[in-house]
């Protein structure tokens, strides 16, 4: 029989029907792996710098800054088709009954290798925890300019998800404002602390860990966990023990672990279920608001395995195909996670 | 340069950035129309009948209930793989820290036609007027139902779009609570009312028929027009100018000029954009509550043109490519609106 399983965070309803479930192993994708054509130019390979935009942070493959030509592992640069750019005014003016505002806000594009690597999880695990560092680098770099309010470290994997380039890379949007998702996140987690005093996120993990139902792994510093009321088949979080709110305050050894962490997580993705196209994003708290006490911050990440279609779009409610704790017993299954 | 523009009954900026937007014609589909495979045998066709649940509702082309085998134009049937079920309790129950409910409501099928045809376009106008008559019939049977607080009448048009059948059909969810995509509206026309003493829909059609840049059509009863915070380029609302809450609510003359105004609008993206995907849906207000004063039901139709991404899903931000004004101009150069 489906079910609503309500999300304490949001306080809201999804849906769980699995009248038209797959078996876990049936999610694997049949797509065939897409040679690179020959003569396509990538912007992002080494030797082609000149095609981006001039970067804002260059470092080598030990985390130094690189100035200059100089051998380099991740560049960040502006998007050259930016969503937002930062010459704008972010001050919103009436039109008619209506209110616009020039589309103020960074829009950087985080190149994650001179190579020509098509997934995340082509990176290994030095390469990675490099990611990692540069995320936190930028964050704290953006943090000094007090026009913006909230910056989204995000990653779109494969073009069903939305990546219109092929080379591996993730984009970090910086915006004058704290966005409706965020805010729903901080409201709601601050009416969950006025009633219990507690961080609800503090609460889940207490209660994932142990139940266990739903829990992928465990260790010092963070757990992977598949949410109760999860939205999408397999999705999965990653979320530190520790309570913080903003990611940008991730301590040294905490880094460490989230890069093996999310290491585990893209390569269960990649090899086990064939490199399905996917979106993550780390939820982290607005910049200079306080919302410490209640907002935990924590790193989603959300397969493209179905569609969101007129139902979900008109509601808001999400059905989702799977149980959490079918998918979570075959990620646990799947040795991947120790 | 980009821009925020708020949408004013929610309260929150869409972004438009059309560095990258197409004009309006490319986003002509160019895939070919993939032909019935012979030997596939439709549930949804005449004489197939057996292989769905017994129908709730079937007409003929004149509307009238059919009983038996008698010959139908419309039949309404309960979805084989439903993602709400009618044998459910609607009473939620602690689990753990959360909370969860069987999955009671109901899910309707509506088969638009005995014929295979996959478009809601190839219905001719009699065939849509019909339509409409039986998503309001159904409506105001489900109303009888005091468990249900809400009904969502939609389709998904095309495989992108979510569609699992080709056969031309619409769904009807009826639930036991109203979702969050309609309580914003709800909550955000209140709250625009409280402050104004008027509708912001009513506001929204006297301003968009004045200023005329994103008014596709107007007759006596409905206007056609594209939002301003526009969320997806070619978006198209369909809005009653008389104010009313309750899509079960509309006058015959009204059902008579939906149902032109529908068919215009499905025709326009079946011949001018080759039959791309979409949703539609009606928001309508809930149905035992009063929102009557401040909510005013309309139909949506979201073509799918564009991913919602990493982005759009961590922030509820949405990035519309185009303008609805350059869209908008498209559209009634078409020759479609008349």
């Amino acid at each position: 029989m489906p079910e609503y399983r309500k999300d304490i965070i949001l306080d809201e309803w999804v849906i769980i029907a699995t009248e038209r479930a797959k078996r876990p192993e049936n999610f694997r994708e049949e797509k065939i792996k897409v040679e690179k054509k020959e003569g396509i130019v990538c912007p992002f390979d080494r030797g082609n710098e000149q095609m981006t935009p001039p970067e804002v942070l260059k470092v080598d493959k030990n985390g130094n800054e690189v100035q200059g030509d100089g051998p380099w592992q991740i560049r960040i640069v502006p998007n050259k088709f930016p969503a937002l750019v930062e010459h704008a005014e972010p001050l919103s003016r009436q039109y008619g009954i209506y209110m616009l505002m020039e589309g103020f806000g960074m829009h950087d594009v985080v190149i994650h290798s001179p190579e020509h690597i098509t997934n995340i999880s082509e990176l290994d695990l030095a390469q990675t925890r490099l990611l990692v560092e540069v995320y936190v680098k930028r964050l704290l770099e953006i943090k000094k300019d007090t026009r913006i309010e909230s910056v989204i470290i995000m990653l779109n994997q494969g073009k069903e998800a939305g990546a219109s380039l092929e080379h591996s890379h993730s984009q970090i949007f910086s915006l004058p404002l704290n966005p409706p998702a965020l805010m729903k996140e901080v409201h709601g987690t601050r009416r969950y602390f006025e009633k219990t005093k507690k961080c609800p996120m503090c609460d889940i993990l207490k209660f994932e860990l142990s139940e266990k139902k739903r829990l992928i792994y465990e260790c010092e510093d963070f757990v992977i966990v598949q949410p109760y009321a999860s939205r999408n088949p397999f999705e999965t979080w990653v979320v530190p023990k520790r309570h913080f709110s903003n990611f940008e305050n991730i301590l040294e050894k905490e880094r460490d672990s989230f890069a093996k962490c999310l290491k585990m997580v893209v390569d269960f993705f990649y090899y086990e279920l064939n490199e399905p196209a996917f979106n993550y994003y780390i939820h982290t708290g607005p910049l200079h608001d306080s919302a410490g006490a209640h907002y935990h911050c924590h790193f989603e990440l959300i397969p493209k395995f179905s569609i969101k279609a007129g139902f979900e779009i008109a509601t808001g409610i999400d059905i989702c195909i799977t149980t959490p704790e079918y998918t979570a017993d075959f990620m646990n299954n799947s040795g991947r996670f120790n």
